[in-house]
């Protein structure tokens, strides 16, 4: 059933707070589970890998590491449509990345230079979903950033189906990027295999990439060890749409968000109260369930609510939407304007598609190059450049209790200085 | 007792598993006290603050809250020396923050512009730790690049002395950048505190700062709820110095990182047995048994086992430390060339002291305004740039089993195109 909210006379912050969010996640019994899990495969190594993998996904992949022929064969295989497809979503998720990409910088003034440089780091982990079907583009959304970034070694996770095997397409993407290292194992053991390392794959110092609320809660226990991404949990839209709106298209793109299932929201928000009737019976099955109508005063209004949802997705239907656009301030992505369904954007518009979460979006960015990078800061000071801070140095040293602090300083100036 | 090691002939990886490293914040006695101590704070509100900081600190502020008269007299009560040096930081840190601040971009080509906004999280936490001492420089360091990155609402917490008040210089640094929002509370209790909200403390969207082993492991146990800064524990550095070096200078480099205590790591690397002779006997005290001295083969050897440690901050001392620089890809902070002794960039350089420490250097980065901003992602597609990636779209989306996602396209395209 799709659910209605009025909310043209509520609070704010209490309207929000009834807006469907599963956020399964952070709830404590399934952090157990991931931590236990995670805990097993770190002393466990591969055995306890293989072991959670027959438990879950009812198979013993053998080797667990997918053979470089099995990825060239699934290559091979794609169809020229398909292999298009992906080459376009390829190029323009290079093109933006590309665009996006952090720059080093570096200033001197009066002797003293401070800088910064942008490094790629060194080995991360890509998860890649499966369960419910396989996403080749989680592929191209997280390897083509990692790879703009310059990671020379990126590894793979995706989980095997009950043949063992890992999605042909997911395979082909891989191949189509030249990644060679992809495991067949996925869930919380994935993760822990990842970042703690395993006989059969060499641990990561970084994962990254969406999936379902045991693969999250396990990236959530591994950071601080490895580091992670944002939450990217169940996905989420906020469609803003004015009177103008066809419904139909309305339709489509909550519908489009909720076929996720899998604890999905879609939530429309309009001060249309005929938007809404006319969009109502256009939303059917189980996707339905996970569909919220909210009838707002305005578009300000739709942004206030949006701005404190925080939601993954937020797409914008109105005569004006960059003016809608400047307003927002917590979405992972904006699809501006009606000709630009979320859809674009999961497939291949340039931005990567892995998002934060369940509010996360009000403190997280959306998967980029800037996962990829660490920045490394640096000073270099002559010694007037010295001999002008050294002093406040050493005076503020001295004041928290730190003498070596400042005299590591004061062996440096001149004597009597 | 100051530790030796010959690396020389030894595998690296082999090397940097022998060197000190606590890390303690992993472990899991810690992690599961600062688990407990941050569910008691959001299951009991400011009760379990309080209980918790009267069992850990000896006192039970009231209020909570520090009264900004308080705030303002302690600026007041600044010497006109200390007031210069604490304004020389903040414009230096200041002056290095800006420089830093990401940019946001839009790109447009075939009537499909894309772009990326950089927006400020509306309300961060800043912890500033107490203990040993009194970190007014903590202030400087992270509120500063939040303020650069525009972040309309600073909490600061910091822990208070049997008294029941916070240090005098850390409410005058406070008063100083005009933050009057300082809460006295410390330790995982404040962390629980800032992530979910008491009936004093509104709760934040992101927590930053370093901290003890149960602040730092609180700051993982509440990360995807709220975000977090890298982990920011004991202190470390690696200093490579050539056969040149000033053994005194060396000895207090050295000793300036491991006067920290609490587990803090200083590392010397030198090819010079020399060099390690003399610097030894100036090693003296508590700090000395923090400190390794290891002997390598050359800059390229050092070079290798720092990029492998990943320390906090590395200080290089050689007749060409810009090339070292270039070559290092794993560091905190570099301080380059004699003249720049490590405390410089603690109390006033311009980068933040807030590093990644335990190895983390090796996948994030220094505090900085990217911890104060989030990305959002934006595409806004005309008709005839929906007409060329459409159909590629509804192809991979019908491949991963989403008919919605390709009709959110369909219902856009023009009949029969």
């Amino acid at each position: 059933m799709v659910e209605f909210v009025d909310a043209r006379g509520d609070d704010p912050k209490e309207v929000v707070s009834r807006l469907r969010r599963p956020g399964g996640f952070l709830s404590e019994p399934v952090r157990k589970v991931a931590r236990d899990i995670v805990s097993d495969v770190r002393d466990g190594g591969d055995e306890a890998l293989l072991a959670h993998t027959e438990r879950l996904d009812g198979v013993r992949p053998d080797p667990i590491r997918v053979p470089l022929e099995e990825i060239q064969a699934a290559k091979a295989s794609l169809s020229p449509e398909v292999k298009e497809s992906f080459g376009v979503a390829i190029e323009n998720v290079r093109f933006f990345h590309k665009r996006e990409l952090d720059r080093p910088f570096e200033t001197s003034r009066a002797g003293a230079t401070v800088g910064q440089r942008i490094r790629p780091i060194r080995r991360a982990g890509i998860y890649v979903p499966g369960g419910h079907g396989a996403y080749p583009s989680t592929v191209v959304m997280a390897a083509v950033p990692a790879q703009v970034a310059g990671v020379p070694e990126i590894a793979v996770c995706a989980p095997p189906g009950r043949d063992g095997s890992v999605s042909r397409h997911v395979l082909a993407v891989a191949g189509l990027l030249g990644l060679d290292e992809v495991y067949r194992v996925g869930g919380a053991q994935a993760i822990g295999a990842m970042a703690y390392g395993t006989e059969s794959i060499p641990p990561v110092l970084k994962i990254v990439g969406p999936g379902n609320d045991y693969v999250t809660a396990a990236k959530l226990e591994v950071f601080g060890h490895v580091g992670v991404d944002a939450p990217l949990g169940p996905s989420e839209v906020v469609v803003i749409a004015e009177a103008g709106a066809f419904p139909e298209r309305v339709a489509r793109d909550l519908m489009a968000q909720a076929e996720h299932l899998s604890g999905a929201s879609a939530i429309l928000l309009t001060p249309s109260e005929e938007l809404m009737r006319s969009v109502e019976p256009l939303l059917t099955g189980e996707p339905a369930e996970l569909i919220t109508l909210v009838r707002v005063r305005d578009s300000a209004h739709a942004v206030e609510l949006t701005n404190l949802y925080a939601p993954e997705h937020a797409h914008i239907i109105s005569e004006d939407p960059e003016a809608i656009l400047q307003d927002l301030d917590a979405v992972g992505m904006v699809a501006v304007g009606d000709f630009t369904p979320v859809a674009l954007g999961d497939y291949g518009a340039g931005p990567s598609h892995s998002l934060p979460t369940n509010g996360a979006a009000s403190w997280a960015s959306a998967l980029g190059t800037h996962d990829f990078t660490a920045r490394t800061n640096y000073i270099h000071y002559g010694p007037e450049a010295l001999a002008d801070l050294g002093p406040h140095v050493m005076r503020l040293a001295r004041l928290e209790g730190f003498p070596n602090h400042a005299e590591s300083v004061g062996v440096r100036l001149p004597k009597g200085g």
